[in-house]
């Protein structure tokens, strides 16, 4: 059975989110509402977009995923509502869902504009009561994508450049710290397997990342590989090289922050760790 | 289906909302428990009762509302359960649920002293665990509100004053901010029908808001609808006048606390919004 | 029917308990999933038990307790999975479950180590979504603990020392702050039992909290019981004596901070409280 997840800008503090769980359930009651997160930072559009790509994939089948980071609310911005790999997203037209069309097929997207879906009084501040909330508990009912509105082609839509790594002819991988998760850990843009394929053509070398001013000796399989206090480099759980440091905060003990570039080449030395 | 909400100042970082569900969910396994918010500013009444009416009216029918925002736990003051707009509000006779009896009528109000329904060992400080939450599960299950205890008279119940907006003769509306959200709108204790029926009143003038050291021109309908970081006047999504920052938060780029003075009068310049 | 409670050191702003619950509801749609708190300090395993202790009893027969306080994931540290008290519990061999065994019998422990309940793909850093989240999922459906892996017994496993009150032979009792919580309650580790029993020996004589450098006498029954602003020692409903101030935090007003010691005395003196 599917589930409807949300993932907003709206903060724990209010009773926004609260409030679209009210209006999905007077709808569905019987409707499983898992927050994602509520705490993207406010209108941080790529943020959101990330969060999404680390989570979708965890639901189940006919998931409906419902983003609300609309600082366009109220505007002539589009409400779009597509399917692919058998779930639904439902998120504004300023590119929160736009990694989706970046690599896969979406196989039926429309733009959400039948009001006899909405709520009878729709404001103008908040479309996540009143449209999102009452649209996703409809897909959640099976309500066919093209009731909502006029198809859309993905390419007419917003679509955000997301940063990737490059490789350099010297095999030097450059990436960037695109999100730092609360534990302190930097995440990058550099897949795991653009590494470990590098790893596997030199498997006599060893990769050094380097961030900040530190140089970072190895690729770990644990944070408790290396003494506590001290950086490592890992495969994250998104698939994604990460900075960490033991037991405590990487952003804080090496000074780095979202945005900051990342180098990995391959030294001669061999590495110590595993 | 009716669900359970949850109103508290409990915050997110202990395990007394989760234990509340606990004991609610080992009475009743199937109900839906929904956080309106458990981050009111502590023993902050007034806030908890806005929560409430802005919330309470997108739940289904049959809606349990337990609001536990209660600095005189285990002290003498009663707990109120009551019906009302096809729904049930249950909390501590602080004031928390004064708004409901202001406009509306009370179908039936009880003072709950049955300690047949608590759990068998009350505590002298968590009666959200031990009261709040068992009775909450029962009214799901119908049990009737006479059943918990004596009726009680909305008149003898702690009626808090909220503040509310005024027109001088000048047609100038004179209100206050009384809650700023997590984006730092301000939101006013103007109702939007006070603003809009003097708009209509004078067609060719324009609404100019005073707050902070600024004169926002004109009645918006968008956040979008002004450039980046511009003030804004707009009818919010609880029915009130707000104003927000296009893009920011109003309450850092004026400087605007809650309890600001907020005043509205009409100018013969025409607006240049929409 | 059972819950499945989280207890982790997540926080809100990351999607990782969502997730969890997403691979939970893909395996058992219908699961009742309860946020005990994501906001353990990062990697307190003490504070972790303490939540659990405080917790678990609330939560209906049959419920699975997984807590994700883990900074050895990826590393050869064992995950624990045993039966008391009707309920299970899924945690890091790292004495974050340890209490448990303290004082009540273990009817049956194990080792998780059978993949094939696993996610196909496990991460290294990630354990909470790729091997807790489904199987707590799989304890929901009643697979035995014994298909999770080998028995283990506690005496083997990593056990905590927690801080425990003394008494005198001057009949002073000796304790520790060991936790705050949101209210700023310094929550000590004196049972209640403890207190009262002295309390009982002593009728005509008042107990004396000493902390900081304050002087607290006699033991409340209400925050309200004495004016805002004042402090009171009072039995929490944890069942340990707790130090409150009415109206205000304790922490901030008495500068107390977790680890600070405590001391009960009796004085000739008669209490003026109730």
């Amino acid at each position: 059975m599917a589930c409807i997840t949300l993932i907003t800008d709206f903060g724990n503090s209010d009773e926004y989110a609260g409030v679209m769980k009210g209006v999905i359930l007077s709808i569905v009651p019987e409707a499983s509402i898992v927050d994602l997160t509520h705490k993207i930072s406010h209108q941080d559009v790529v943020q959101a977009a990330y969060v999404l790509e680390s989570s979708r994939s965890y639901f189940p089948d006919g998931t409906i995923h419902a983003v609300v980071v609309d600082p366009g609310v109220g505007s002539e911005r589009k409400i779009i509502a597509l399917k692919t790999d058998g779930q639904y997203f439902l998120g504004p037209d300023n590119g929160v869902l736009s990694l989706l069309w970046k690599e896969r097929k979406i196989e039926e997207c429309v733009s959400v504009e039948n009001s006899e879906f909405f709520l009878p009084e729709t404001s103008r501040t908040f479309h996540g009561r009143d449209i999102f909330a009452p649209v996703a508990a409809r897909l959640f009912l099976h309500t066919p994508l093209k009731k909502f509105g006029p198809p859309v082609d993905t390419a007419e839509l917003v679509t955000l450049q997301f940063s990737s790594a490059s490789i350099s002819s010297e095999n030097i991988i450059s990436g960037t710290v695109v999100y730092i998760d609360s534990f302190g850990n930097l995440i990058t843009d550099i897949e795991a397997r653009t590494l470990l394929e590098l790893c596997s053509l030199f498997p006599q070398k060893t990769p050094v990342a380097e961030v900040g001013c530190e140089k970072i000796q190895g690729l770990r399989s644990s944070y408790a590989s290396v003494p506590e206090n001290r950086p490592l480099m890992i495969i994250g759980s998104r698939g994604y090289v990460e900075i960490a440091v033991n037991r405590n905060s990487a952003s804080q003990v090496l000074g780095v922050k979202k945005g900051a570039t990342l180098k990995i080449y391959f030294s001669d030395e061999k590495s110590t760790g595993s």
